[in-house]
């Protein structure tokens, strides 16, 4: 058994997984979501002059001559009415609409305020502490591209517009299924974490037994079919004769380490991606595969989901031609301090680790004080 | 008004917010939760040897003498049975346990077998694509420590070690008071998504008349209040006034850009933090104060929950002395463009941006040229 090499395989699920159709959502709900369309300003935000600051709303004509030696005096109108007259002056809040006959907003700490009478001290300049319509967004706008995974200020941004649905990918509806003979489900567990973190939905996962493995594949009612178990080359190959009852193994075998017995195929139409069973392999597989799918259906860009630095590994790593190989780092002291590599079992490498670095099928690793990319779990280091 | 030092009201905040107690929680639920205690091994893991590859299971000893002139055979036993006699073999799969008697695996692909008859053409090694008992884990092992934020690969591990339930920091519960004279609430709407990012519960945000807010601010029932809106200095200051009736104003302005009209306070021993209600103000304010104080609740890294690069500025960056101020970049063929400093509106800034500079207060900015920090908003920048 040949594994396929992954780009191979990954230019098949590639061309299984085009982005999903759009749903109206809540923008109160569209954070971490796609964008189907681009979204256009429908009108000025500001819609008129807003104050810039907390303070006092007057017309900056009026200001002129005012100086250390010739304070001009504001009469205080009713905070937000229109500024009555030339010679008055309105409080006036920060973010707040300019009352009429005011261009000019003069701060809190700048004035003295006698017996509702303000003291100016320095002439203002008309628009001074003054947020002129349309600063934010002007009607028309294309703020917000198709194709945005909407932020936190792009939804603030989308509700001071007014806009309160927009429309976004669906999520990728993903089944995972167990074989029931992998002792504790820890791949199940895993995989629907990582599901959750690409941008799908994921029900439990459903544990099956061998003999209820090929039903289970024909059922469909989703987007992606995730198995985990059973992706053996040898007496434990359940996953790949049932699928190929099922419908189709497309490449069975990957070149990936952890990972090699992965399988992809087609069960009544849905992609169907084989995991292994084996906890570290299950990860892998899932990262190098099955997330690249999930992102891809739900409009995310394909890549790596992890932060990355540069480090200079402290010992070297050494690796197989032919595969794509993960090797778990740790930071020490700013460098990269390999854990392992080639070792699809220990689940704690991962654990221990800060990161991992991928070492391409046409390399046999790197020498000790090279710099390296390190993918990082958390995001921070 | 003076706005004090943002380390004052963060150390403030820091004495009101020590890490909450803790619950036992399902591991399935447990992924981004704070370990409230270190957990060890109850067992070494894997329990027993077990198999490395796909392959077949024998006694090492019994290969001595194999080679390419002199194969030796062994028929095939049972799937998983102890392996009857030294010179047979049992067919296993990667990660079982290995059958009773064997003790190395040759792999798949490095025999041929003939009519149930195995060929081997050279002599294994005891322990060979064997995992030793105790492998991941030791009995004993303090293999995460209190206080580990948990990863979906430290879930996997403490499953297949059989642990279900795990003790993890209980979630901060926030409530979100939104004045209600703010236009529209995209202030609620992003305290709430990034509440929920910092790992604290938050139900929606209740909207509030100001003659109302007293009363909300004194119903507690939570660990962390944050009221958004009516924090101005002139003649919106309904937050203050309504603090100092239902608690205390402890600072009164914080010497931040922008947010410095925030203040942080009690009321009835819950810690409150008043964001301005203008949107960009909202969020850099829920970032250095409010952000801080619900990941210290619920036991995370207290500091800022972003990725970072470094990057060179191409424009200088000019900041007032005095204040910790936020500047929104983009990155521009790998270098840092800033956006905007010192502007407490437009939230179409951080729209456009990639992420932001920080300026110290003991800072007038960067020039040009000059290497900075970038804190990105989203990770693969």
């Amino acid at each position: 058994m040949t594994p396929t090499a992954h780009e191979r395989v990954l230019d098949w699920l590639d061309s299984r997984t085009a982005v999903l159709s759009g749903e109206e959502v809540e923008v109160t709900a569209a954070v971490g979501r796609t964008l189907t369309a681009p979204i256009d300003a429908p009108a000025d935000y500001p819609a008129s002059p807003a104050a810039a600051v907390d303070g006092f709303a007057l017309p900056a004509e009026a200001t002129l001559g005012a100086s250390d030696y010739n304070p001009l005096p504001f009469p205080l109108g009713p905070s937000g009415a229109p500024v009555p007259a030339p010679g008055r002056a309105a409080s006036v809040a920060s973010g707040e609409p300019m009352p009429e006959g005011a261009d000019a907003v003069i701060p809190l700490q700048d004035v003295e305020l006698r017996d509702g009478v303000l003291e100016v001290f320095a002439p203002l300049a008309a628009g001074e502490n003054v947020i002129p319509a349309g600063r934010e967004v002007r009607a028309g706008d294309r703020f917000l591209e198709a194709g945005r995974v909407l932020r936190v200020a792009d939804a603030a941004l989308l509700t001071v517009l007014g806009l309160t649905a927009i429309p976004v990918v669906r999520r990728p509806r993903v089944r995972v299924l167990v074989l029931r003979e992998d002792v504790r489900d820890a791949g199940g567990l895993m995989v629907r974490s990582l599901v959750h973190r690409d941008g799908g939905l994921c029900p439990q996962p459903e544990r099956v037994e061998n003999a209820a493995l090929g039903d289970a594949l024909a059922r469909g009612g989703c987007d992606l079919l995730l198995l985990v178990g059973g992706s053996g080359f040898g007496s434990n190959d359940h996953a790949a004769h049932a699928l190929s009852r099922a419908g189709e193994v497309v490449h069975r075998g990957v070149a990936i380490n952890p990972g090699e017995t992965a399988s992809v195929g087609d069960a009544g139409g849905v992609p169907v991606v084989v995991l292994p069973g084996v906890p570290l392999a299950t990860l892998f597989a899932y990262d190098v595969l099955a997330g690249r799918a999930v992102r891809r259906l739900a409009g995310r860009d394909p890549g790596w989901p992890y932060g990355t630095r540069r480090a200079v590994l402290s010992r070297k790593i050494s690796s197989g031609l032919g595969r794509l190989e993960c090797c778990r780092v740790r930071i020490v002291d700013g460098h990269a301090e390999p854990l392992a590599v080639s070792d699809g079992h220990t689940l704690s490498t991962v654990v221990r680790a800060d990161g991992f670095v991928l070492v391409a099928p046409t390399s046999e690793g790197f020498a000790e004080g090279t710099e390296v990319t390190v993918y990082l779990y958390e995001q921070r280091l």
